[in-house]
């Protein structure tokens, strides 16, 4: 069977499988560190899948950071140091390069972090692997699992700009630059995370930047298939493309794009009030026993419940 | 100017200026890890570089697990994880992917050490970036930087098979499967690496894969252009290929092919009988004030001296 049959999640249940890796599923891998844990995370980006023309060289350095930072935020971590493979076209000038590196230090900077090592090679296509390390005290730690019936789902900033520049670039739209900024230059959510993990309010946490609706998947699976109800209403749609979009267009860009690089998080229903006094973030509705449905309310007042469709961004489409 | 103008060692100087990386140039990065160290290494090998058509999709794997776990030997540090970045071509089929996984984890299991998280991408072209991450006592950790003139030079196990097996590669010779094995399936020496670290009693240490002459002049770059007096008898030619080889042409593979997975560092010559009970480890020479030379014993009984030249394998060749 080739690879593309499988699609990427089954691919990956596969190789954990192999593997014997219990931890596979989290955004890092966990390793001691002293007192403390380790997480590290690496993600390949590359031209074709990743990089699209509109993006500058600056960006794609910018975006390469931001995943890794991102998947350590997911785990409640601090990120100690960033590695980078690069894989450069021959064609390729220093000065291209250098801006590259640019975008790379300018958003490891957000986080006070630093590049310490990596790799260079040539390769037909410009591929970036990055690795990111982080750290964080082991009673501080989320991890996809620990989600209880009663909880309430959480997500920080908003949803959809990200989905939307991409909806514009597939269909030749003239994107406004703060929508083109959701997508390209994504900012980690580094101290949220800390402080959420800090607090150990919360029951689960993973980053979004799959989508809010595959994400939920991955949570549910990772949780014994426990379910969701979400409510569209609370759902915090980007003000952005209000304006752009029909009020449907603008939810299912929230439900179903990727790249808004947000956390997705479980809280103790009793502690929401007091963890929303240290950090921002939306309500957007309950951990139930099974399901993952969208509650919307109707012009008509009436509430109507549709089951949420499993789909977002995957690397490896199944056919 | 295009990156291929500059090569792959001025680019890995331009970057590591701009990202006033102090520690660049070690074969690993190093964060603080409670009272140890940890070192982390990440490499980038790809389909059309590294791994030509004889290689079997086991030997893919192992080698992909290798050069990380290499990289972590060279600085005395004992692995504690791997993480895998695959770039996998959809036409790829489970099976193979399957192999693959088999070799990681056979190489990985000579050290005792696990794949504990990755990433699964589709590429054009089959490409696989390891990240290795180990820990080290500090007061056993190895850098390449530390030696002094009267240190002697020495390498772990022998040199020149991977050498010959890429030479029979590049020339459609029939390659004995031993050599094939050298450069295919190259056993990271962590075992001899902990042990070096643990005595206290090298100066120095890198791993030689990229050669034997680019290695030397590595080190005399990161030792303020320090020299090396290598001495040709003395080199650990591997038996293997004396017999398909002229003893001028295997000398040559050894000094300037790549492959070997072997260590290369600088002992304290009063400690060389002490740590050779410890380790198994040839002398080759000495660390001398300056010039990169080789001694040779002539037919006539004269020694002559003759520069070693710089070269060995670049990822990015500058034109």
């Amino acid at each position: 069977m080739r690879i593309v049959e499988l699609g990427e999640r089954l691919l990956v249940e596969h190789i954990s499988a192999l593997l014997k890796n219990t931890t596979a599923g989290d955004d890092c891998a966990v390793i001691e560190c002293g007192s403390e844990f380790l997480v590290v995370s690496t993600d390949m980006l590359h031209r074709k899948t990743d990089f699209p023309e509109q993006m500058s060289w600056y960006q794609i350095g910018w975006m390469s950071a931001a995943v890794n930072l991102s998947d350590v935020a997911a785990m409640g971590a601090k990120p100690v140091g960033l590695l980078f493979a690069l894989g450069l076209p021959e064609s390729v000038t220093v000065n291209l390069v250098d801006e590259m590196m640019e975008g790379i230090t300018a958003c490891a900077d957000t986080v006070s972090c630093k590049v310490i090592g990596g790799d260079i090679d040539s390769h037909s296509e410009l591929t970036i692997v990055g690795t990111a390390l982080g750290k964080v005290n082991p009673s501080n730690i989320l991890y996809r699992t620990g989600i209880k019936v009663g909880d309430v789902v959480c997500v920080t900033g908003s949803l959809g700009g990200a989905g939307a520049a991409i909806f514009a670039l597939k269909h030749n739209m003239r994107c406004p630059e703060k929508l083109a900024c959701r997508l390209f230059e994504p900012v980690p959510r580094i101290a949220e995370a800390v402080t959420i993990g800090k607090t150990k309010m919360a029951t689960a946490m993973m980053d979004i930047s799959d989508g809010l609706a595959a994400s939920l998947y991955e949570l549910s699976r990772a949780n014994n298939h426990i379910g969701f109800s979400i409510s569209a209403e609370k759902i915090p749609v980007n003000k952005d493309i209000e304006q752009l979009f029909s009020k449907e267009e603008a939810l299912s860009l929230s439900l179903y794009e990727g790249g808004d690089f947000e956390l997705l998080f479980t809280v103790q229903k009793d502690k929401v009030v007091e963890l929303q006094k240290k950090v921002d973030f939306t309500v957007i509705g309950d951990v139930v026993e099974k399901g993952i449905v969208l509650e919307k309310t109707v012009s008509t007042g009436k509430i109507i419940i549709e089951c949420l469709n499993d789909k977002g961004y995957e690397h490896i489409k199944s056919s």
